[in-house]
Protein backbone atom coordinates (compact mmCIF):
# COMPACT_ATOMS: atom_id res chain seq x y z
CA UNK A 1 0.00 0.00 0.00
CA UNK A 2 1.25 3.60 -0.74
CA UNK A 3 1.51 5.71 3.24
CA UNK A 4 1.93 9.41 3.59
CA UNK A 5 3.95 9.81 7.03
CA UNK A 6 3.59 13.33 7.83
CA UNK A 7 6.37 14.55 10.64
CA UNK A 8 8.21 11.63 9.02
CA UNK A 9 11.42 13.29 10.08
CA UNK A 10 10.46 13.23 13.86
CA UNK A 11 11.00 10.65 16.18
CA UNK A 12 7.69 9.02 15.86
CA UNK A 13 7.76 9.40 12.25
CA UNK A 14 11.44 8.03 11.55
CA UNK A 15 10.11 4.86 13.52
CA UNK A 16 6.69 4.74 11.81
CA UNK A 17 8.59 4.97 8.44
CA UNK A 18 11.10 2.32 9.35
CA UNK A 19 8.00 -0.31 10.32
CA UNK A 20 5.38 0.45 7.85
CA UNK A 21 7.98 0.54 5.39
CA UNK A 22 8.43 -3.26 5.55
CA UNK A 23 5.63 -4.32 3.71
CA UNK A 24 4.52 -0.28 2.61
CA UNK A 25 5.63 2.54 0.20
CA UNK A 26 6.05 5.06 2.27
CA UNK A 27 6.03 8.81 1.10
CA UNK A 28 7.78 11.43 3.87
CA UNK A 29 6.18 14.50 4.12
CA UNK A 30 7.05 17.28 6.66
CA UNK A 31 7.46 21.13 7.32
CA UNK A 32 10.60 21.65 6.25
CA UNK A 33 12.18 18.14 4.94
CA UNK A 34 11.43 14.45 3.36
CA UNK A 35 10.23 13.92 0.22
CA UNK A 36 6.99 16.02 0.10
CA UNK A 37 6.87 19.80 2.28
CA UNK A 38 3.49 20.08 4.01
CA UNK A 39 2.37 22.80 6.57
CA UNK A 40 -0.52 21.20 8.37
CA UNK A 41 -1.70 24.24 10.35
CA UNK A 42 -2.65 25.48 6.74
CA UNK A 43 -5.53 23.51 4.51
CA UNK A 44 -4.43 24.42 1.23
CA UNK A 45 -1.21 22.90 1.60
CA UNK A 46 -2.66 19.90 2.63
CA UNK A 47 -4.80 19.70 -0.07
CA UNK A 48 -1.74 20.46 -2.08
CA UNK A 49 0.01 17.41 -0.86
CA UNK A 50 -3.01 14.99 -1.61
CA UNK A 51 -3.25 16.75 -5.13
CA UNK A 52 0.95 16.18 -5.94
CA UNK A 53 0.69 12.50 -4.61
CA UNK A 54 -2.59 11.39 -6.24
CA UNK A 55 -4.85 8.79 -4.51
CA UNK A 56 -3.18 6.65 -1.45
CA UNK A 57 -4.20 3.92 1.03
CA UNK A 58 -2.82 5.61 4.26
CA UNK A 59 -1.99 8.39 6.12
CA UNK A 60 -0.17 9.19 9.30
CA UNK A 61 0.11 12.49 11.46
CA UNK A 62 2.82 12.31 13.80
CA UNK A 63 3.03 16.40 14.14
CA UNK A 64 1.81 19.29 15.72
CA UNK A 65 2.54 21.66 18.53
CA UNK A 66 1.48 22.95 21.63
CA UNK A 67 2.18 24.87 24.25
CA UNK A 68 3.43 23.76 27.88
CA UNK A 69 3.11 26.43 30.40
CA UNK A 70 1.55 27.60 33.77
CA UNK A 71 -2.10 28.38 33.47
CA UNK A 72 -1.45 31.06 35.44
CA UNK A 73 0.15 33.51 32.70
CA UNK A 74 -1.15 31.65 30.06
CA UNK A 75 -2.68 34.01 27.03
CA UNK A 76 -5.17 33.36 24.31
CA UNK A 77 -2.21 33.49 22.02
CA UNK A 78 -0.49 30.68 23.47
CA UNK A 79 -3.82 28.21 23.98
CA UNK A 80 -3.99 28.67 20.23
CA UNK A 81 -0.66 27.11 19.12
CA UNK A 82 -1.94 23.82 20.18
CA UNK A 83 -5.42 24.27 18.69
CA UNK A 84 -4.58 25.89 15.49
CA UNK A 85 -1.42 23.34 15.20
CA UNK A 86 -1.70 19.85 17.00
CA UNK A 87 -6.07 19.96 16.82
CA UNK A 88 -6.80 22.13 13.70
CA UNK A 89 -3.65 20.68 12.02
CA UNK A 90 -4.39 17.11 12.05
CA UNK A 91 -8.09 17.67 11.39
CA UNK A 92 -7.03 19.02 8.55
CA UNK A 93 -5.46 16.31 6.80
CA UNK A 94 -8.46 14.19 8.02
CA UNK A 95 -10.86 16.34 6.33
CA UNK A 96 -8.25 16.49 3.10
CA UNK A 97 -7.40 12.87 3.23
CA UNK A 98 -11.50 11.50 3.31
CA UNK A 99 -11.26 12.68 -0.39
CA UNK A 100 -7.73 11.80 -1.29
CA UNK A 101 -8.23 8.00 -0.27
CA UNK A 102 -8.74 4.91 -1.63
CA UNK A 103 -11.83 2.63 -0.62
CA UNK A 104 -10.79 1.07 2.98
CA UNK A 105 -8.14 3.92 3.31
CA UNK A 106 -6.86 4.33 6.82
CA UNK A 107 -6.23 7.95 8.81
CA UNK A 108 -3.93 7.51 11.75
CA UNK A 109 -3.44 10.75 14.49
CA UNK A 110 -1.62 11.50 17.30
CA UNK A 111 -2.75 12.60 20.88
CA UNK A 112 -0.79 11.86 23.85
CA UNK A 113 -1.04 9.60 27.26
CA UNK A 114 -1.65 13.70 29.22
CA UNK A 115 -5.33 13.07 27.50
CA UNK A 116 -6.33 10.75 30.75
CA UNK A 117 -2.82 11.54 32.47
CA UNK A 118 -2.76 14.71 33.60
CA UNK A 119 -0.08 17.04 33.97
CA UNK A 120 1.50 19.93 35.42
CA UNK A 121 1.33 23.30 33.16
CA UNK A 122 -1.08 20.73 30.75
CA UNK A 123 -3.97 22.89 29.98
CA UNK A 124 -3.46 23.38 26.45
CA UNK A 125 -2.42 19.80 25.86
CA UNK A 126 -4.77 18.09 27.46
CA UNK A 127 -7.68 20.04 26.05
CA UNK A 128 -5.85 19.31 22.48
CA UNK A 129 -4.79 15.26 23.49
CA UNK A 130 -8.78 14.70 24.63
CA UNK A 131 -10.42 17.00 21.77
CA UNK A 132 -8.44 14.70 19.03
CA UNK A 133 -9.93 11.38 20.90
CA UNK A 134 -13.59 13.08 20.75
CA UNK A 135 -12.54 13.89 17.06
CA UNK A 136 -11.61 10.63 16.09
CA UNK A 137 -14.77 8.56 18.08
CA UNK A 138 -16.95 11.80 16.10
CA UNK A 139 -15.37 11.26 12.29
CA UNK A 140 -14.92 7.26 12.08
CA UNK A 141 -18.93 6.95 12.60
CA UNK A 142 -19.44 9.46 9.27
CA UNK A 143 -16.29 8.66 6.93
CA UNK A 144 -17.80 6.83 3.90
CA UNK A 145 -16.44 4.22 1.43
CA UNK A 146 -15.19 2.11 4.69
CA UNK A 147 -12.49 4.68 5.14
CA UNK A 148 -11.43 4.70 8.84
CA UNK A 149 -9.38 6.68 11.36
CA UNK A 150 -7.93 5.78 14.46
CA UNK A 151 -5.29 8.23 16.62
CA UNK A 152 -1.99 6.98 18.78
CA UNK A 153 -2.00 8.40 22.34
CA UNK A 154 1.65 7.34 23.43
CA UNK A 155 3.39 8.13 26.74
CA UNK A 156 6.45 10.22 26.79
CA UNK A 157 9.27 8.87 24.16
CA UNK A 158 12.51 7.46 26.06
CA UNK A 159 14.29 9.59 23.26
CA UNK A 160 12.42 12.56 24.89
CA UNK A 161 13.08 12.33 28.16
CA UNK A 162 16.18 14.19 27.86
CA UNK A 163 14.10 17.30 26.45
CA UNK A 164 10.80 16.29 27.85
CA UNK A 165 11.21 14.07 30.81
CA UNK A 166 10.55 16.28 33.95
CA UNK A 167 6.89 17.19 32.52
CA UNK A 168 5.98 13.43 33.36
CA UNK A 169 7.20 12.61 36.52
CA UNK A 170 7.13 8.58 37.32
CA UNK A 171 5.89 8.19 33.59
CA UNK A 172 6.71 5.16 32.56
CA UNK A 173 8.71 6.05 28.87
CA UNK A 174 8.22 4.12 26.01
CA UNK A 175 10.70 3.50 22.69
CA UNK A 176 9.65 5.32 19.75
CA UNK A 177 10.15 1.87 17.77
CA UNK A 178 7.58 0.51 20.19
CA UNK A 179 4.68 3.25 19.93
CA UNK A 180 5.34 2.85 16.18
CA UNK A 181 3.72 -0.83 16.35
CA UNK A 182 0.12 0.91 17.52
CA UNK A 183 0.74 3.10 14.14
CA UNK A 184 1.03 -0.43 11.92
CA UNK A 185 -2.07 -1.61 14.19
CA UNK A 186 -4.39 1.46 12.80
CA UNK A 187 -2.93 0.87 9.29
CA UNK A 188 -2.88 -2.31 8.85
CA UNK A 189 -5.79 -3.35 11.01
CA UNK A 190 -9.27 -3.63 11.02
CA UNK A 191 -10.51 -0.62 13.29
CA UNK A 192 -12.17 2.10 13.31
CA UNK A 193 -12.65 5.38 15.97
CA UNK A 194 -9.68 3.82 18.39
CA UNK A 195 -7.73 5.53 20.57
CA UNK A 196 -4.64 3.24 20.75
CA UNK A 197 -2.55 3.90 23.97
CA UNK A 198 0.55 3.43 24.61
CA UNK A 199 1.63 3.51 27.97
CA UNK B 1 -21.91 35.50 46.63
CA UNK B 2 -21.75 37.94 43.19
CA UNK B 3 -21.56 35.46 40.32
CA UNK B 4 -21.54 36.44 36.29
CA UNK B 5 -23.98 33.72 34.71
CA UNK B 6 -22.87 33.73 30.27
CA UNK B 7 -25.63 32.50 28.20
CA UNK B 8 -28.11 33.94 31.35
CA UNK B 9 -30.95 34.38 28.52
CA UNK B 10 -30.39 30.96 26.80
CA UNK B 11 -32.83 27.48 28.35
CA UNK B 12 -30.11 26.31 30.91
CA UNK B 13 -29.05 29.90 31.98
CA UNK B 14 -32.01 30.75 32.81
CA UNK B 15 -32.88 27.86 35.06
CA UNK B 16 -28.98 28.70 36.12
CA UNK B 17 -30.08 32.21 37.29
CA UNK B 18 -33.06 30.81 38.84
CA UNK B 19 -31.59 27.91 40.73
CA UNK B 20 -28.07 30.56 41.66
CA UNK B 21 -30.57 33.37 42.43
CA UNK B 22 -32.29 32.09 45.53
CA UNK B 23 -29.10 32.45 47.54
CA UNK B 24 -26.48 34.41 45.73
CA UNK B 25 -26.36 37.51 43.40
CA UNK B 26 -26.47 36.98 40.00
CA UNK B 27 -24.90 39.32 36.87
CA UNK B 28 -26.57 37.89 34.07
CA UNK B 29 -24.35 38.66 30.84
CA UNK B 30 -24.96 37.41 26.81
CA UNK B 31 -24.39 38.24 23.17
CA UNK B 32 -27.47 40.29 22.75
CA UNK B 33 -29.24 40.49 26.23
CA UNK B 34 -28.49 40.78 30.16
CA UNK B 35 -27.49 43.27 32.24
CA UNK B 36 -24.06 42.73 30.53
CA UNK B 37 -23.32 42.47 27.03
CA UNK B 38 -20.25 39.74 25.86
CA UNK B 39 -19.18 38.22 22.96
CA UNK B 40 -16.83 35.77 24.66
CA UNK B 41 -15.12 34.80 21.21
CA UNK B 42 -13.71 38.04 21.52
CA UNK B 43 -11.06 37.40 24.97
CA UNK B 44 -11.01 41.44 25.08
CA UNK B 45 -14.79 41.65 25.48
CA UNK B 46 -14.40 39.19 28.00
CA UNK B 47 -11.77 41.17 30.24
CA UNK B 48 -13.63 44.17 29.45
CA UNK B 49 -16.36 42.09 31.36
CA UNK B 50 -15.17 41.43 34.25
CA UNK B 51 -13.37 44.67 34.31
CA UNK B 52 -17.28 45.91 34.32
CA UNK B 53 -18.56 44.10 37.29
CA UNK B 54 -15.61 44.11 39.29
CA UNK B 55 -14.43 41.09 41.39
CA UNK B 56 -16.79 38.50 41.62
CA UNK B 57 -16.89 34.88 43.61
CA UNK B 58 -18.15 32.89 40.23
CA UNK B 59 -18.43 32.87 36.61
CA UNK B 60 -20.81 30.46 35.09
CA UNK B 61 -20.95 29.89 31.61
CA UNK B 62 -23.70 28.38 29.47
CA UNK B 63 -22.93 29.67 25.87
CA UNK B 64 -20.63 28.79 22.66
CA UNK B 65 -21.81 27.18 19.35
CA UNK B 66 -20.64 24.29 17.44
CA UNK B 67 -21.27 23.11 14.12
CA UNK B 68 -23.37 20.10 13.83
CA UNK B 69 -23.05 17.57 10.21
CA UNK B 70 -21.85 15.42 8.08
CA UNK B 71 -18.09 15.27 8.19
CA UNK B 72 -18.05 13.91 4.24
CA UNK B 73 -19.48 17.42 3.55
CA UNK B 74 -17.52 19.71 6.71
CA UNK B 75 -15.03 22.72 5.88
CA UNK B 76 -12.08 23.25 8.11
CA UNK B 77 -14.05 26.77 8.25
CA UNK B 78 -17.19 24.65 9.84
CA UNK B 79 -14.66 23.07 12.09
CA UNK B 80 -13.40 26.26 13.53
CA UNK B 81 -17.02 27.39 14.51
CA UNK B 82 -16.85 24.91 17.42
CA UNK B 83 -13.22 25.42 18.30
CA UNK B 84 -13.27 29.56 17.96
CA UNK B 85 -16.57 29.22 20.10
CA UNK B 86 -18.07 26.61 22.48
CA UNK B 87 -13.86 25.70 23.40
CA UNK B 88 -11.83 28.84 22.73
CA UNK B 89 -15.01 31.13 23.95
CA UNK B 90 -15.09 28.78 27.20
CA UNK B 91 -11.37 28.86 27.57
CA UNK B 92 -11.41 32.79 27.10
CA UNK B 93 -13.62 33.25 30.06
CA UNK B 94 -11.48 30.69 32.28
CA UNK B 95 -8.11 32.63 30.92
CA UNK B 96 -9.57 36.17 32.24
CA UNK B 97 -11.70 34.89 35.41
CA UNK B 98 -8.57 33.59 37.16
CA UNK B 99 -7.63 37.00 37.35
CA UNK B 100 -10.45 38.36 38.19
CA UNK B 101 -12.27 36.43 40.86
CA UNK B 102 -11.78 36.70 44.35
CA UNK B 103 -9.74 33.76 46.25
CA UNK B 104 -11.49 30.50 46.43
CA UNK B 105 -13.99 31.39 43.56
CA UNK B 106 -15.54 29.14 41.03
CA UNK B 107 -15.38 28.93 36.95
CA UNK B 108 -18.15 26.63 35.68
CA UNK B 109 -17.82 25.67 32.01
CA UNK B 110 -20.57 23.74 29.50
CA UNK B 111 -19.68 20.68 27.78
CA UNK B 112 -22.16 17.96 26.98
CA UNK B 113 -22.99 14.49 26.78
CA UNK B 114 -21.76 13.72 23.11
CA UNK B 115 -17.82 13.82 24.82
CA UNK B 116 -18.05 10.84 25.36
CA UNK B 117 -21.76 9.23 23.73
CA UNK B 118 -20.89 9.64 20.02
CA UNK B 119 -23.89 11.30 18.01
CA UNK B 120 -24.13 11.12 13.88
CA UNK B 121 -22.51 14.28 12.37
CA UNK B 122 -20.54 14.82 15.90
CA UNK B 123 -17.23 15.10 14.29
CA UNK B 124 -17.07 18.87 15.71
CA UNK B 125 -19.20 18.90 18.59
CA UNK B 126 -17.71 15.93 20.19
CA UNK B 127 -13.89 17.71 19.51
CA UNK B 128 -15.06 20.41 22.04
CA UNK B 129 -17.24 18.78 24.34
CA UNK B 130 -14.35 16.06 25.04
CA UNK B 131 -11.71 19.02 25.13
CA UNK B 132 -13.28 21.20 27.09
CA UNK B 133 -13.14 18.31 29.86
CA UNK B 134 -9.64 17.58 29.18
CA UNK B 135 -8.81 21.87 29.31
CA UNK B 136 -10.68 21.59 33.03
CA UNK B 137 -8.94 19.11 34.54
CA UNK B 138 -5.50 20.42 33.25
CA UNK B 139 -6.46 23.90 34.68
CA UNK B 140 -7.67 22.97 37.48
CA UNK B 141 -3.85 21.67 38.74
CA UNK B 142 -2.06 25.03 37.87
CA UNK B 143 -4.86 27.33 39.52
CA UNK B 144 -4.06 29.68 41.90
CA UNK B 145 -5.48 31.14 45.17
CA UNK B 146 -7.98 28.05 45.69
CA UNK B 147 -9.68 28.96 42.51
CA UNK B 148 -11.83 25.94 41.29
CA UNK B 149 -12.75 25.11 37.57
CA UNK B 150 -15.48 22.81 36.80
CA UNK B 151 -17.42 21.35 33.73
CA UNK B 152 -20.88 20.18 33.30
CA UNK B 153 -22.26 18.05 30.96
CA UNK B 154 -25.69 17.85 29.88
CA UNK B 155 -27.58 15.11 27.97
CA UNK B 156 -30.18 16.78 25.60
CA UNK B 157 -32.58 19.04 27.14
CA UNK B 158 -36.38 18.43 27.40
CA UNK B 159 -36.86 22.21 26.15
CA UNK B 160 -34.78 21.35 23.54
CA UNK B 161 -36.03 17.82 22.09
CA UNK B 162 -38.38 19.52 19.62
CA UNK B 163 -35.27 21.25 18.01
CA UNK B 164 -31.96 19.16 18.58
CA UNK B 165 -34.00 15.58 19.76
CA UNK B 166 -33.33 14.21 16.39
CA UNK B 167 -29.71 13.89 16.76
CA UNK B 168 -29.69 12.11 20.16
CA UNK B 169 -32.58 9.17 19.11
CA UNK B 170 -32.90 7.60 22.65
CA UNK B 171 -30.73 9.50 24.97
CA UNK B 172 -32.65 10.33 27.94
CA UNK B 173 -33.84 14.07 28.09
CA UNK B 174 -33.15 16.18 31.59
CA UNK B 175 -35.27 19.62 32.11
CA UNK B 176 -33.09 22.56 32.64
CA UNK B 177 -33.81 22.78 35.96
CA UNK B 178 -32.43 19.56 36.94
CA UNK B 179 -29.45 20.25 34.60
CA UNK B 180 -29.08 23.62 36.83
CA UNK B 181 -28.70 21.29 39.95
CA UNK B 182 -25.19 20.47 38.58
CA UNK B 183 -24.18 24.08 37.88
CA UNK B 184 -24.98 24.82 42.02
CA UNK B 185 -22.86 21.75 42.75
CA UNK B 186 -19.73 23.26 41.01
CA UNK B 187 -20.29 26.73 42.55
CA UNK B 188 -21.23 25.68 46.28
CA UNK B 189 -19.47 22.97 46.41
CA UNK B 190 -15.49 22.26 47.25
CA UNK B 191 -14.46 20.43 43.95
CA UNK B 192 -11.92 21.48 41.46
CA UNK B 193 -11.49 19.95 37.98
CA UNK B 194 -14.56 17.63 37.96
CA UNK B 195 -17.04 16.72 35.32
CA UNK B 196 -20.68 17.10 36.28
CA UNK B 197 -22.47 14.46 34.12
CA UNK B 198 -26.44 14.99 33.68
CA UNK B 199 -26.96 11.71 32.04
Amino acid sequence: MKIIVIGAAGTIGRAVVERLGRHHDIIGAGRGSGEEQVAIEDYASVQALFARTGPVDGVVVAAGGLHIGPFSEMTPEQFQVGLHSKLLGQVHVALAAQHALNDGGSITLTSGIDAYHAIRHGANAMTVNLGLEGFVAGAALDLQRGLRINVVAPTVLTESVPLYGHLFPGFEPADAKRVAMAYQRSVDGPETGKVYRVY
